[in-house]
């Protein structure tokens, strides 16, 4: 696992993964769960990102869970393998499969909630600076545009009442730094428009 | 202007130099100085950004001053031209030179106003992940290094009473985003090291 992440990005270094492990360990204390299974995935769960990163095409989820069921099949029975890979499979946050065993539950929301709050908006930005994605566009893809079409669901989207209950106070600061930021926007926006009438007015003179 | 803009970073791209432009003729409005001093300043102050990226040991306010003054030479008087220049070679927040005239002051504050509030925060993270800028760390350069020691302090340095009013709601989103950024990653860096026992006590199991 520390050989897959360590040229990662800012927002899935080991940081992030170390983050959801501990996420997955705090909410696996509060139902009855295969511990071991939640704990191996949460640590593994990524470890499919530098593929992704070299491929577009490849899906993380899919080549991490392939790989982690490769690494453990010599060292845990094969029930123990599949579970792993179940759980990482499922993982990322899309429209098509959904985590279907308690254990892949509990890591979709640990991983989600590495992107509720302060710090997910913080890794987000971090992750769109490295990607080239700007802060907001008329169209196309930014972060105003993630936030409000992914981020701000994710609140209504966990599985369990753990992550339910920590994701809580992150919303909060994560819903007040978005007001303040289309705020802030708007104002500039404002001023930008009377910009562009003086510039208009004035372009003879000042060229 | 547009030229050396195109290739900007996410967080110095042509909408900051409307920004800046925008923040600066507002501010113009409140005290007796030359606007249209303001003005080309404003919209010419990065124009030596492309220098500075290409070669990190130029300034950018240095190089881009140069770069207005002799642009201005041919289409204004040198007064013009010299007032413009050395506008720009002081907008930079740094130890050297403080800018010297109201004119100067205007636009060192309007530079930093865009640094203030959420979007300040947004623009700073979208440049540390292009530049390969952690979140945080024990020592070195993060972007939580650069608000205690940069960001968080900029409130409290403008020259002008209206940079002061219009940084004042910026303040408290900041603020607020700091706060429970810290109290996020105080949270897990706590279960980080529960998380670490675990790992060493469960070791020789789990490999």
């Amino acid at each position: 696992m520390r050989t897959c992440m360590k040229d990662g990005d800012a927002a899935h270094d080991l940081s992030h993964i170390y983050r959801v492990t501990a996420y997955a360990r705090d909410i696996a204390e509060y139902m009855p769960c295969d511990r071991e299974v939640v704990m191996i995935s949460a640590l593994l769960h990524d470890i499919g990102r530098p593929a992704q990163d070299r491929d577009e095409t490849l899906d993380h989820a899919d080549v991490g869970a392939r790989m982690a069921y490769t690494f453990l099949l010599p060292l845990t029975d094969e029930a123990f393998a599949i579970r792993v890979r179940d759980c990482i499979r499922t993982h990322r946050f899309r429209a098509g499969d959904q985590p279907a065993t308690v254990e892949a539950q509990i890591l979709y929301d640990a991983d989600k909630l590495d992107v509720c709050g302060a710090l997910g908006i913080a890794r987000t930005l971090l992750y769109d600076g490295a990607h080239g994605i700007p802060l907001s566009t008329e169209s196309g893809w930014s972060f105003l545009r993630e936030y409000e079409t992914k981020l701000a669901g994710l609140y209504d989207r966990f599985f369990t009442e753990r992550a339910r209950e920590l994701a809580a106070p992150k919303r909060s600061a994560a819903e007040a730094f978005h007001q303040a930021l289309l705020s802030e926007l708007q104002t500039v926006s404002d001023s930008q428009r009377l910009l562009d009438e003086l510039l208009r007015e004035s372009n003879a003179k000042v060229v």
